[in-house]
């Protein structure tokens, strides 16, 4: 990483936005949540009342991506049209809902010499979003930023700069207005590559964590660059196991909905594991129900055997993650080797067991090491919002801070708060 | 920083190491605190039963050190003698009294589908410890991360080299006798300075979090240079603020524990801030206090103008981290101008308040963002066993997981558990 050094216009610019925003962080954190509240309400009716404004600078955005050949894929991500500007508004509105995550007591004890010791809640400080070209993600996450009192600096993909920087200008002029500081939101006011390694590598004085909403290759640059701490997660290679003593029908249901409800999103099964004392009676009508819902299948010899339509898998094939209707398949002796084999090509995301047995499912749930692990549940519950913690950032597969999903809670930290009455220490 | 490339000798001995943290780790994960507790016991027996070889190893070093001239405190700081010995050996019999950290369910809920989910503690993994040369934190951060799990990667000061490779075999050959992997405690077998680099910058497969334990100058370089996240505190420069409606008895016994009990810490205190409001009445006795203690005084004019003993303090005493019986002296504009001059000169690690009333403590405990705020009690109450939660690696002053001080149970990580019947994801 090879940022420009000290004294250069980026660093000079990248600088400025990092001191205003600890400023205002410093500001947020005196708020109240009602203030805050307000503040995410007020933006939330200035992107209605802007609209025309956003969708002209996303029509921009749109054109020029249009003229350099971009995917029909990332040209649907890059695009916004009323209807996705009013999800926006209303995401706001429903962070707005959710409980403050700033100031609760989340510990109190007193101490045999009469110190009462409190463990509360309070805001991270600076949060950088480092993110790709889906323009929703500004308002998305500033709004869950400014719930739990921190200031943000963004970063989009220089494809959607335009719109980001309208909806930012949407959100800083409305959090003005409601008496919050303007820099509560901030966006890197240039295209400039450099700028991201300078976030990453030079602005531990202004910004207290980087949080990277993208793929894989976004997000494994920020956590091999950054000096400051990253919540991100890198992929979801996620597994169904089938125990031996699993219902079929059970099986059946919690392995389609984990692959194929949404294949694109990181909590899809991408391996089904069958435990070999079941692979007579489970294996085939398993395939089969993939196969017949149009699901490519890469099997083990076993698996193979069982339909002509399956196909080889190749050692890459454990540990890939296709979000797409591809699976990889494979029989294992047990739980034992259930646990071995996430170990080996899992990424720690999401794995869920499906047996009736509740000894087998408790070691499971033990052993595997993942942020999220279900027993006969499926893999597509690995959502924030189905955990019941409202809007998320992402799902987080570090272990440090916040794992699994991160709604507001996790991002804040906490301090602790000591009375006492002239206590001194013998 | 350069770590030497893949492939050379370095990196081979360096991934070794780590690829055996890792296999350590999870075995170390699926066993029970009750084992655990047999293997930090029979650690702590270990010692002293090799107390000899121990006190052998530490001679060679400080032969060493005595030649190289190190300065007398550095001298004593290498030292072990029989009773430091057995003051280790005791440190790790009361971890073994502390509770199971790992396993504990810190939150459960029903989903309105029915899923129970659980956030259950479990261990963070592999452990780089990075501390300069008091032998004695080989065996106190072993048992610490065995305590809560995990396997840890021991890296010291060349100076106290064998001495701390002396520990570590005690240590390991202790586990494995108690049936626990013998790589969970390992010391980085060489003292090439690139260790270092490698360990912080190139590992991040094998290690999921660094804590330096050492002065600024170690702290600084670790997290500037890690890859890792990093668990540290940078200093303390702990703040005392005497209010307006401060009793003076017990500001000046507050005061002169917090900066006079033990200089050395990190919880001392280094700076006086006294409210205008209460200058006249309580300013004098403060410093002729302090003075007649044995204190350096360094103040400003109003300070100054109090004693003649009082030497006028200049920009960098606003800041400065003694670690020495000297203080800074200032008067400042009641409560706010207290927590902006902390919130310029301080470290974010320990502030104190004295005052009668309660509406003013409860803005300063509010308001200022340090790790641990305090109202009418010792800054050097800063300590992991001061707070009940037993021994600890330090004082946190980052943001990030771990705040104030760094137990056992900060050790942690967690991931959710859910329990389903079948449910799918509409």
């Amino acid at each position: 990483m090879s940022g420009p050094a000290h004294g250069s216009g980026l660093a000079a610019l990248m600088d400025d936005v990092g001191r205003r925003a600890r400023a205002a962080a410093r500001e947020l954190a005196r708020t109240s949540g009602e203030r805050r509240n307000f503040g995410i309400a007020a933006a939330a009716r200035s992107l209605l009342s802007h609209a025309e404004t956003i969708l002209a600078a996303n029509a921009q955005d749109v054109a020029c991506a249009t003229e350099r050949h971009l995917t029909a894929p990332l040209l649907d991500r890059l695009r916004l049209d009323p209807p996705r500007v009013a999800a926006m508004a209303t995401a706001l509105t429903e962070i707005v809902a959710l409980p403050d995550p700033v100031g609760r007591v989340l510990a109190q004890w007193t101490r045999p010499n009469g110190l009462v010791i409190q463990r509360v809640s309070v805001p991270l400080g600076v949060i950088g979003i480092i993110f790709e070209s889906r323009p929703n993600v500004t308002s998305d996450a500033a709004g869950l930023c400014l719930k739990s009192g921190n200031a943000v600096i963004l970063r989009g993909g220089s494809d959607s700069f335009e719109s980001s920087r309208a909806i930012q200008a949407c959100l800083a002029d409305a959090l003005h207005e409601a008496g919050l500081p303007r820099d509560a939101v901030q966006i890197v006011p240039t295209t400039d590559r450099d700028a991201v390694g300078y976030l990453l590598g030079s602005m531990q004085e202004w910004v207290d964590v980087v949080v990277p909403r993208g793929g894989r290759s976004l997000v494994s640059r920020v956590q091999r660059d950054a000096r400051v701490p990253v919540i991100g997660h890198l992929e979801g290679v996620c597994h169904v196991y089938v125990d031996g003593a699993a219902e079929l029908p059970v099986a059946r249901a919690v392995l389609l909905n984990s692959k194929l409800r949404r294949t694109g999103v990181c909590g899809a099964a991408e391996t089904l594991l069958v435990d070999r004392a079941c692979v007579a009676t489970h294996l085939a009508p398993l395939i089969a129900a993939l196969l017949d819902a149009g699901c490519e299948v890469r099997g083990d010899p076993a698996a193979c055997a069982t339909d002509a339509r399956v196909r080889p898998a190749e050692e890459a094939d454990w540990g890939a993650e296709y979000l797409d209707a591809v699976i990889a398949v494979r029989c294992v002796d047990g739980v034992d080797d259930a646990i071995r084999h996430i170990a080996r090509y899992g990424s720690g995301h999401t794995d869920a067991i499906v047996t009736a047995g509740t000894e087998v499912a408790e070691r499971f749930l033990a052993e595997v090491d993942s942020a999220i692990v279900l027993h006969n549940a499926s893999t597509q519950f690995a959502d924030g919002g189905e955990f019941g913690m409202g809007a998320e950032i992402g799902i987080a597969t570090g272990r440090v801070h916040a794992r699994g999903p991160v709604g507001v809670e996790q991002l804040t930290s906490f301090n602790y708060r000591v009375r006492g009455s002239g206590q001194v220490r013998p």
